[in-house]
């Protein structure tokens, strides 16, 4: 007889963001007039840049050709696209990558729930709080979280608050950890962490042993140029991050 | 200190695709004037058909336009996609599926692989031999595989071998099993279960209150009008198959 997974009980609530796409659902029908604030999902509210809708089309055109045509690519991804990134996100900021570091996948949302089936299931996770639920969620499924508390807090996941004193950016734990998840920009509080609080992490995950999980998804709204954009450029960090980025 | 996933170590090979994927790109650039007939991985070979084309035109223009963009869509797929995939993979089969029974992911090659997580560590695994690679790796990384033997094969699965004897179309296990991978058409042998086969898996699936994951990724391939397109077409089916599908 099939079993299901038992670690799925103890999702809180089901997963957070389909949960608030069907009560906002469940209230515009009741209430079509009414004018809606959406304070959950952030989803992008502007259509695409003219340079990607050409670029798109571009490559639409290429697909329909025999001489443009690709089928499946290499595993981590095409060279052509490999090196942009080395370039553009690495090289431009004095980070030597090897090609084979860099994985292209289908998306950094896929990848920052994926990638902790690659840890064992020991590991002991930490998070910076109000947090990405992806990153607790897949947690919860893999079986690393522990019982719920009626805050929908984990017992097994050490939870760092961003408050206003430490500017949203939380210092390494005190408590012991083995995987941490990094979001800068961080979603949800927009907060970016600066070199001295990356370095701060690192040295962190040096001396522990543990593995940072840096999702820089939000990077291109970083204005400031004293702000990293990718935590290898913080000395140590090849050791013991690894980075997710998106287009 | 962060732990791997040591159930990895069991991988035999690496990942079969890119294992070949690197073995053909290391040959070809030693020998860069010699013709290769690939027998591995099986791509695609022919660029998109026009009406693809045109209608992937169609849709970057809508995206580049305020009307016509689309954020992020329900968890379960837009409306439209849905219905669209109700009528014509379905209720034209006389299939009546509730929209709530339809998932919209990101790939039926994600979804091959994911879906074991939904089940118990304790599942015991059924595969027709040969088999799409993938069904047996991602069982091995959550740890249901057990050790391999040289030939390759796990003492955690059962794998019922697809014979010119029996069509290349097995019957279902004697051996105890909680989950059984199908695919059909099949994924390498092209064969295409009946309805008599597939209606022995069903029966085989409620006696043993087995799970059923029936991958239809290549059902555009069927031409015979007496072959199934969709295991729903069995009595019995809904009550112990997940089908996956692609376009």
């Amino acid at each position: 007889m099939a079993q299901i997974n038992e670690h799925y009980r103890r999702l809180a609530a089901g997963y957070l963001f389909p949960e608030i796409g069907r009560r906002v659902q469940a209230f515009q029908e009741a209430q079509p007039d009414a004018a809606l604030i959406r304070l959950g999902i952030g989803d992008v509210t502007l259509p695409l840049a003219p340079a990607v809708v050409e670029a798109l089309h571009t490559a639409v055109e290429e697909m329909g050709t025999e001489a443009g045509f690709r089928g499946y690519g290499p595993g981590q991804g095409y060279d052509f696209l490999v090196e942009a990134i080395r370039e553009h996100d690495y090289a431009a900021r004095g980070i030597a990558l090897a090609a084979d570091e860099i994985f292209v996948s289908d998306g950094s949302k896929q990848d920052s729930g994926n990638i902790q089936e690659i840890f064992g299931a020991a590991c002991r996770i930490t998070v910076t709080d109000p947090v990405y639920p992806v990153y607790i969620d897949t947690n919860v499924m893999a079986g690393r979280a522990g019982g719920v508390d009626a805050a929908g807090r984990y017992a097994g996941i050490t939870y760092i608050p961003a408050t206003e004193a430490n500017g949203f950016s939380p210092e390494p734990p005190t408590q012991p950890a083995d995987l941490a998840y990094l979001c800068s920009p961080n979603n949800p509080t927009g907060s970016v962490m600066d070199r001295a609080k990356l370095t701060a992490w690192v040295a962190w995950a040096r001396e522990h042993e543990a593995v940072l999980i840096f999702d820089a998804a939000y990077d291109a709204f970083i204005q400031d140029p004293e702000l990293p954009h990718s935590i290898y450029e913080v000395e140590g960090a090849r050791e013991c991050a690894i980075e997710m980025r998106s287009f």
